[in-house]
């Protein structure tokens, strides 16, 4: 492999930050894509290029001036990617594999061919079809494209929803009678080097359908936790992907696991990783793109992760209440975005919280979990 | 305390650049001051100014569009810090710490008034003047004013030196006999909260008078210490200082301990706290100016930090070799400073490698300490 020496980002957002807080230590250059100026790799990204990573020019001029691309969002150009990759450059996660994990549709069909087990499904290209399946119901609809953090998902209980269902091409998915939610993140080098994070478990916020917060490790039997990491190490490897992914999965009631999705990159159920591992997920997402070997993944402390969102009640110029407090227990390690707006569940945030046990970051959580607030 | 949004750091380099990579995770904002546009921190700070800290006006100009002032390089216009102060600008460390510290001599009176142990010393104006205390050789000369890095320091055993001295105010100092050299940094906020980090142990490179490696925790007694942190506690408090200070000193043969001198700022033998640590040197800086709760500085791991110098055969731009090699080993985790132009025994990166005992980083140091070269 040719020196690499310059990483170009596709996303500024605050995966792009924390990736270059942690990246910075090596020495190489960064440049950052984002449409917006003020996004969260402003105040860290001396090499911010504002523009669309949808369009295919910007995509194309941009990746022509590093020596190898990455991203932070998924939602890119694979177009521009596909031609940079063809003209010698390296892009990591490659865009075959950004093209079918863009398409919700095209990731469960993934699944089904290689026997990954993923709750049960039907593709539809508009709403009117959708009523040919209602004996399916009650179902989730999954937008195939353009979905994320909870947009772009509507559970569909009887037919009557289906007037204020999604006009576009879906997923529409049998809900699985879930026990716990969970993610495995695995990183993949070019070398074909796997290696898996310990599970995490994912308490959701139902109102929002994002992410409230995540224990780690998860509270799951050995033989559980290796079964979730051997689909994720199965995946990385179906897939060929070079960089992390993370592997979001549902265990049912029954005990089954179903694979409910994946993005490539690093992902909200590693932010964790920054202080409650060996490794994090940033730095093994460098090492993966680099081609270095991965790190050892192993937990240092039992953690428990607290996205921080925008209060509801709240809109404006972000301002954020009760830090000094929060401040005062130990292992309370605040990550703050830079975003300058909050509005109601906005991601402004988050709060690792590390211990010597689960119940020890439980209790923690309690205490700091209405102290800290973003307000406006 | 007003509310503080914008933090100004006088000085560019390596510690200001693993500042700003753990201050970015709170809503702040930052602008450097450096005299070189390609120090450490161009690639992490988007305010970066590029002029003298020694100037009156550079810095007094710098200062003004700031809430907070800090250092991480003693060596500034402290004039300019004295005004700003006066026009009620909060700077920290304070710029009356600043002015005793920068001189060695004050610092050395200090101790004295404070009844804190230290070598036996004589104050000196000019080099003519050291062959009237002769009889205390043999002595270490250090220059009273603008030192760091072992530079500024020259042993002198015996008159036949003395040709060689510099011709500078210095400080004329007793040679300690020396069992081990110790560091210890303690963190005071502005409500007078005081906390200090586990000892560590510093080996020197006698070449270059620069610390080579570093043990944390030191190999020494429980009493040994509480007295050397009883130590560090006593001058924070005497200095009533606002911010992280290094304190490091001599462990005689005799079992004595004696201060050898101090830096107001995140310093060399603090560097490991950012894997090792639960909180790190430089978050916990922040804390302190910020007047926040001080952090738990609790060991999470053992480990060695290994500064990485320039190759001593080679000088022109850098090039780091053996890195993938290192990356193998678990707990491995080197920092590059970003400087583009090596130099011998330069300061171009550190390793921190953590592990489960000392003797386990110990093993690990062997492995990869020939591993990584810079080389030009």
């Amino acid at each position: 492999m040719t020196q690499i020496k310059s990483i170009g980002i596709l996303g500024g957002g605050q995966l792009g930050k924390m990736f270059l807080q942690k990246a910075l230590d090596f020495n190489l250059d960064f440049f950052v894509l984002d449409p917006d100026p003020e996004c969260s790799c402003k105040a860290i990204c001396n090499n911010l290029t504002t523009g669309s990573f949808k369009d295919y020019n910007t995509v194309y001029n941009f990746g022509k001036q590093v020596d190898l691309i990455t991203i932070e969002i998924e939602h890119v150009n694979i177009e521009a990617l596909e031609q940079l990759e063809k003209e010698g450059k390296k892009v990591f996660p490659q865009p075959a594999v950004l093209r079918m994990i863009q398409d919700k549709g095209l990731q469960k069909e993934f699944y089904t061919a290689h026997n990954i087990p993923t709750p049960p499904y039907v593709l539809v290209n508009s709403k009117e079809e959708i009523y040919k399946h209602s004996s399916l119901f009650p179902v989730m609809q999954k937008m195939r494209k353009g979905g994320y953090d909870g947009k772009g998902v509507k559970p569909l209980k009887n037919e009557a929803d289906i007037k204020d269902a999604f006009n576009e091409a879906s997923v529409l998915e049998s809900f699985a009678d879930i026990a716990m939610e969970i993610s495995v993140i695995v990183a993949r080098n070019l070398s074909g080097e796997i290696k898996t994070f310990p599970v995490v478990e994912m308490v959701f916020n139902p109102e929002v359908n994002l992410v409230d917060n995540l224990l780690s490790p998860a509270r799951i039997s050995t033989e559980t936790e290796k079964y979730a990491e051997e689909i994720a190490v199965k995946i990385a490897e179906k897939l060929g992907i070079v960089g992390v992914l993370a592997v979001e999965m549902f265990i049912t009631k029954k005990g089954e696991i179903l694979v409910n999705e994946m993005a490539p990159r690093p992902h909200n159920s590693g932010h964790h990783s920054i202080e409650a591992n060996i490794t994090s997920q940033y730095e093994q997402h460098l090492r993966a793109i680099m081609n270095w070997p991965l790190g050892d993944t192993s937990i240092v402390k039992p953690a428990l992760m607290l996205n921080l969102l925008g209060h509801k009640d709240y809109s404006g110029k972000a301002i954020v209440t009760g830090l000094s407090e929060a401040l005062k227990v130990s292992g309370v390690k605040p990550h703050w975005y830079g975003k300058e707006i909050t509005k109601p569940f906005r991601k402004m945030g988050h709060i690792t919280i590390t211990g010597n046990s689960i119940e020890e970051v439980l209790e923690k959580a309690e205490k700091i979990r209405n102290t800290i607030k973003v307000i406006a």
